[in-house]
């Protein structure tokens, strides 16, 4: 891509950042996923920020959330440059949180998704199409896999921190059952170590209104009409759970749209509902469909806590030497307190290091996306005593 | 309908009982709604439990929730006989918390169902079709009205109480307000004065979920197929929000539907999926798509804090002589207790007279359908109170 490099727009910023590609190929040409299933080759778009340090020993791994990319931070150059930076600003920049000048921070597009890196929207190679439900059934731990695979292409064998929230905190927690020599610190935020059946349950409905939607003809619609409603509705429900009751009461209460009289009819009248229409409709421009059935499906198997061999849990990794920092936020009801508490405990019995943090939060799950300095405080501090050790 | 009369299939039932109609047609044969709109002629079904006193003032009115009926309690009788009685059928009975041994007991079908009452699939006189959309938006205070019809032509002036819980318990509320000087208790259970942003977003994504099918064809489906794939994410939509986490929890946990495997596809592995597939499906088959949209707009308009004349709020009531027994949920997440604790300070305010009761459930906001004897007890000493005063 022809990208002009220009001033840094906010000296704070991660600045101008490009994304990458990285195409691997595991011998036999493929990669074995969890489920028994070969994929190959596989295609990871990434970007980075900050500088590998010679001893190659400052990396930092952002596990992104289920709508998320690789672009976490910074500004896209180009003609006309970004209006608005990656998706992790707050956290990621010189002297914040995750301090680039400290740091060398990678993030990579998750397996399944959309945005660069191969997912059912892809072209599968055997048949020139995009593979649709011929994408095999993925997990977590195939996610971490390709991460490793991208880690070891930048000649990254350790990491001085694995972070991420939501889906992206089930990451951190993968990495360390999978890798935990690798791993010098895990922060898993507003996450969970098992997807609850509450959390199962949303998810099902989001994938029954795709899979409703007489556009998604059995996931193989790219040269047709997609489903785009439900894919809306979907999105719908995925923006209600990241809300809490309280910031809706905040930010909407039931305030009207633009008028002062209900409609008596099946407009939006509440600006609650023009919302999360608004939500919805721009989610069909940027997202796939196909992939939220396979990246739901895949938080949905996450358990870390019952597991059956060769999969490892956290028992596996009994006394390892990773610094855990688990938060959560008062308001989240996705991944609750109480959740976090459970992991928290979890790791201690596993003779694990473990600190925790609950935030004070009205603003439901969406929380740890939302600029806040004590997310970036707090995780400073922890990184900079994991340096020191 | 020809019904076989059967011995009492339960001691404490109700006994077998019988759907009845009355239609109505106001002069100049229409009602004007809330909105201005006219509507008629009206059908209303309705059923019966106890006996009217001679002095008429035993009665008491239940009403139901957005997908309940007229069949409260007891079994229809017929060929084979039912297997379920009425919805709260642990609620109305001999020695029950409605005791049919004291109180003749009514519950209406609400305007704009599907289950007797005219609604959007009945037949508009004027087409001869169904209404579909052009069947009339219609708010809370009109459901009121249609049974204050029903009620004169029963010749009762006087409820000792009016109870109902979730929808029911902003009728019980509307009650309240349009007619004061004819309630001498109400007991509002489960429910809000104002539907909040949370409850009104939910509702929305259901609206959506049924809009958004392509065989939903602007209401005007009834002669071909009707928007089940829509319709079951709205009823899903919904049973998230009835259950809790804590129900969902010690119901479903993770269990696996019939497999000790995932299925590594888009099956439904988890027992909370197929439940809630299967409780759309079920829906599907005995309710209407449009009555879903016309109702649940009607409870998001509903906001008794805030009206214009001259529609009748709280303040409007100041000193009234009925008496409030409020009852909520601790595993609400729909209505919670906050908002119960709101309405009961309304309540204070206006000067009326306020019992409050939480009770400890972790069945979310079913909890008042589900047999408990606690409200049963709870509402049989207050309408005892009551009869003493």
């Amino acid at each position: 891509m022809n990208r002009k490099v220009q001033a840094d727009p906010d000296p704070g910023s991660a600045g101008l950042v490009e994304k990458q590609f990285y195409t691997f190929a595991h011998p036999p040409q493929q990669m074995v996923l969890e489920s028994g299933a070969r994929l190959g080759p596989i295609t990871i778009a990434y970007e980075t920020w900050g500088r590998l340090s010679e001893k190659r020993n400052n990396a930092v791994l952002v596990t992104h959330a289920f709508s998320g990319d690789s672009h976490a931070a910074g500004f896209y150059g180009g003609e006309p440059a970004d209006a608005k930076p990656g998706w992790w600003d707050s956290m990621i920049g010189p002297g914040k949180g995750l301090d680039t000048s400290k740091y060398f921070v990678i993030c990579a597009n998750i397996l399944g998704s959309c945005m660069g890196t191969t997912g059912p929207s892809s072209i599968n190679p055997e048949t020139g199409k995009p593979y649709g439900l011929g994408f095999p059934m993925m997990t977590i731990g195939d996610i971490i896999e390709t991460q490793k695979v991208l880690l070891d292409y930048l000649g990254i064998d350790s990491l001085h921190t694995v972070i991420g929230g939501s889906i992206g905190g089930m990451q951190v927690l993968e990495w360390c059952v999978r890798y935990p020599e690798m791993v010098r610190s895990a922060i898993p935020v507003a996450t969970t170590m098992r997807h609850s059946a509450l959390a199962i349950a949303f998810n099902e409905v989001a994938r029954q209104a795709i899979m409703g939607d007489p556009h998604w003809e059995l996931g193989n619609y790219y040269d047709k009409t997609p489903p785009a409603l439900g894919l809306a509705v979907a999105r719908m429900i995925g923006h209600v759970t990241y809300l809490s009751d309280e910031a809706m009461r905040r930010k909407f209460g039931r305030q009207l749209q633009d008028k002062s009289h209900f409609s008596f009819g099946f407009d939006a009248d509440f600006q609650v509902e023009s919302y999360l229409r608004y939500q919805g409709s721009k989610f069909v421009k940027r997202f796939d469909a196909n992939s939220v059935l396979y990246i739901t499906k895949a938080a949905d198997y996450f358990d870390l806590a019952q597991r059956e061999a060769p999969a490892r849990s956290l028992q596996d990794i009994r006394g390892a030497a990773t610094k855990y920092l688990v938060v959560s936020y008062t308001s989240d009801w996705l991944y609750p307190t109480y959740q976090a508490k459970e992991l928290v405990q979890s790791l201690k019995r596993a003779n694990l290091d473990v600190s925790f943090c609950e935030i004070e939060a009205d603003c439901g799950h969406d929380a740890f996306l939302i600029p806040d300095q004590r997310l970036g405080r707090l995780v400073g501090g922890f990184l900079d005593g994991v340096a020191r050790n």
